[in-house]
């Protein structure tokens, strides 16, 4: 049974990590072997990344910020998701690349095609099998983050406006590649939105495999458009 | 007067750094406002991502290597390179692009065509005015380094083999680019090479500017190939 490759995204306050600690339970449930791991980060030198670009102290040019967010991924496809899937493993991904079109993109404003080129030059035609976006807004995500108290990194205390922009370029990534990604109201109670996402993660399990999967096996053709 | 973007290139040991320093005297006694900078380096986070890159303990993939390096490139280039030379400053960086080439490249064995593409993603054209790469043989620049007692970082504690493909990388880079990199024997007496550098800037001094330069300009034609 081959592994498959699960990614979580949504903006801060969307439920995105308790929805991941489910999924691990229903991993666990169904004796499917499993990783669970992050973006930005995952790997040592990722964790070590991750510091630079959350760090509210330190201040990047949107190109140098998205250099480094495909800098970890670089690393953390090497390591840990391609040995992983070739394991039979399944990859669950607390963010991914859409999350980079979604800040780097719509949260700065670097233009698609530049986020693409290093999308292509990285992954070089990996893209996850099934992902789930935690779709809420970012004033009930805000409320949310602040009833946490946590203290805000350097996205998160970013404007409203800024993420409003990134729900947006998450909800255009989704209908463009909507042959993989799920959208989940995140407004729903925690149980209706547990429900969907065992029901994801279950027809997942049952499908043959992915369209998106074979188009990274080298020398594969590339993956075709969503009808 | 436009500032001009003047590179430093060879394996360590060629002696590199101490004619920059001479640079920078030619730089003075001729009244030509300049910058000296470096790289991996030049920012604060390009100097925290330096030293993530020379740390021997640290492994990454060669891919991370390639992009880590023009991460920190990106913020040079945003922060420092670019605003000098808008400035009319002179630009001296102890290392560019050209050793990405040499050491990802002929070091690692990265293809050509994928340090290209990023070269090209994040200079957008911006090329070196005048590139001076001292060359020298790999035993002696390793006798010279072993001579100066420092630790190795983890570029110098590769095998002699590596540093030989680095050369050999290094030259041909200078046979591609001949428009704008003079290549000087680094095994010459000290005052021979100083004297070759200085006539290279005072030639570059007194030119009506680069075409390298012209290229870069938002709008503006790709340089043509050299002759």
């Amino acid at each position: 049974m081959p592994g498959r490759f699960v990614t979580f995204e949504g903006i801060d306050g969307a439920g995105k990590s308790t929805q991941l600690g489910h999924a691990l339970d229903w991993a666990r449930s169904n004796g499917v072997a499993h990783v669970a791991t992050r973006e930005p980060g995952g790997t040592p030198l990722g964790e070590t990344l991750r510091r630079i670009l959350l760090d509210p102290s330190v201040g990047m040019d949107p190109d140098t910020e998205l250099l480094l967010m495909f800098a970890s991924r670089s690393e953390h496809l090497a390591r840990v998701i391609r040995p992983a899937l070739a394991n039979g493993h399944w990859v669950f991904c607390d963010r991914f690349t859409d999350a980079t079109h979604a800040y780097q993109g719509g949260g700065r404003g670097v233009a698609t095609e530049r986020i693409a080129a290093l999308e292509h030059w990285v992954q070089q035609g990996l893209q996850p099998d099934l992902t789930l976006l935690f779709d809420i807004d970012p004033a009930t995500s805000r409320a949310r983050r602040s009833e946490r108290g946590e203290q805000p990194d350097r996205f998160e205390s970013e404007a409203v406006a800024f993420h409003g922009r990134v729900r947006e370029a998450y909800l255009q990534r989704a209908k463009q590649c909507a042959e993989r990604v799920v959208v989940i109201d995140a407004g729903l109670s925690a149980d209706v939105v547990r429900l969907r996402v065992s029901v994801a993660l279950q027809a997942l399990r049952l499908s043959g495999g992915s369209a998106a999967r074979q188009s990274a096996l080298p020398g594969a053709a590339p993956e075709a458009p969503p009808p």
